[in-house]
């Protein structure tokens, strides 16, 4: 008799504060024998980090999934092929797993790769929504994201300069997230557009060496890799 | 000697269910004495009333604060400056107050506009993040909205339709927010751009009479005041 298979959660931890959990993700992770989290180099094991500060973890089988911080979409569709697998050896085995991610897994994640693929072989998941990093950035620079008929909109700073151009264009509040390496690019584009002196940045929220400010004050420095960008047209 | 003024809290209770309220939010609205919440004719207490499934509220003193569902600016300032008026008196007797809203404090909330007014007065204000519902309605028609370099843009239903059309013609996935009474413009457009069939809806996510489906089952008929609609570029 085959025997039940596993259930994959894919849980966002949310930003960084690790009581900006939610309750859900908590009794997820809890319930969970086998917790999954991804390991880069830049942003190393921060889901894992976090959850383990709002849950024991030390019970639990803990597999780190490797991802490789590249633009090639082979390099990438192989890892991600590779964690689904290794996320589906504990699914066969009856196991739940807890798929952890930064912020909210349908917003920029890999996390959300590898749910698909373990979708589409046939696995069940389930999404447990979290906070994204920009609302615990705009409150950590007390600004208001969008108001009544506003538009906000979210680029990510790998984007082409087309994108962020059409991105920059758009009326309301602006999110530059993942800014990390490409902020000295960003930063000189919106040098260009004249729209450094609306826009603050938000580093490592929640995190070891939090940080807020005017975005100019950026200038000649690398942030870290947990830096957004909050472009208003506000005054 | 005066004493000690109170400190007004803004919590971001999540989309609905109330497993998503953060371990943080539950905590702080545990510490207030006094929980102040919107009350609407369209949203009536929403806020409140998930709140009350996640936190014992009995030993509260609950403020419910009014809020017209109007265009008309002078009004809702009008109500706005009420409101802060009826928080500050609390803050004033030293109480601290948990001013609950739907979703994440900074994406669309009225309670934006008060907590903005009681910091122009004087108070301690912080705002506590919340997982947006838009976040929650990916989960629920299990959709990523952005991947990679995709853009997201976010865009309340009650926008013009030159803002409506600005962020349609974005390239990425776009989330049409607080569609409820204004659905039928709204699809009516997207039919004319051709873009009904790439749209999915989510009504009352975590709510009694919880819904998804393809945006094309909402013609004919008046979905609730809470429906969010997904709109994507991808196959």
């Amino acid at each position: 008799m085959a025997g039940r298979k596993g259930k994959c959660w894919v849980v966002g931890v949310g930003p960084g504060d690790p009581e900006l959990l939610t309750i859900k993700a908590a009794r997820i992770i809890e319930q969970c024998p086998v917790v999954a989290s991804p390991k880069s180099r830049q942003a190393k094991t921060v889901a894992l980090d976090i959850a383990r500060k709002a849950v024991d973890l030390s019970q639990k089988e803990i597999v780190l999934l490797r991802f490789p911080m590249t633009y090639s979409y082979e390099e990438r569709e192989t890892a991600h092929t590779a964690a689904a697998d290794e996320v589906g050896k504990y699914l066969d085995d009856g196991l739940d797993v807890a798929m952890l991610t930064l912020g909210d897994p349908s917003i920029y994640t890999t996390a959300s790769y590898v749910a698909d693929l373990l979708t589409k072989l046939g696995y069940e998941t389930e999404v447990v929504p979290g906070v994204p990093s920009f609302c615990a950035s705009a409150s950590a620079v007390q600004t208001i994201l969008a108001q009544d008929e506003e538009l906000l909109t979210i680029i990510p700073a790998a984007a082409g300069e087309e994108e962020l151009n059409a991105a920059l264009d758009c009326p309301g509040t602006k999110v530059i997230m993942k800014s990390g390496r490409k902020i000295p690019e960003v930063l000189e584009l919106l040098r260009r557009r004249d729209l450094l002196g609306q826009t603050t940045f938000a580093e490592n929220v929640g995190l070891p060496g939090e940080q807020t400010g005017p975005a100019s004050d950026l200038e000649g420095r690398q942030p870290g890799y947990f830096t957004t960008l909050i472009v208003t047209d506000r005054e």
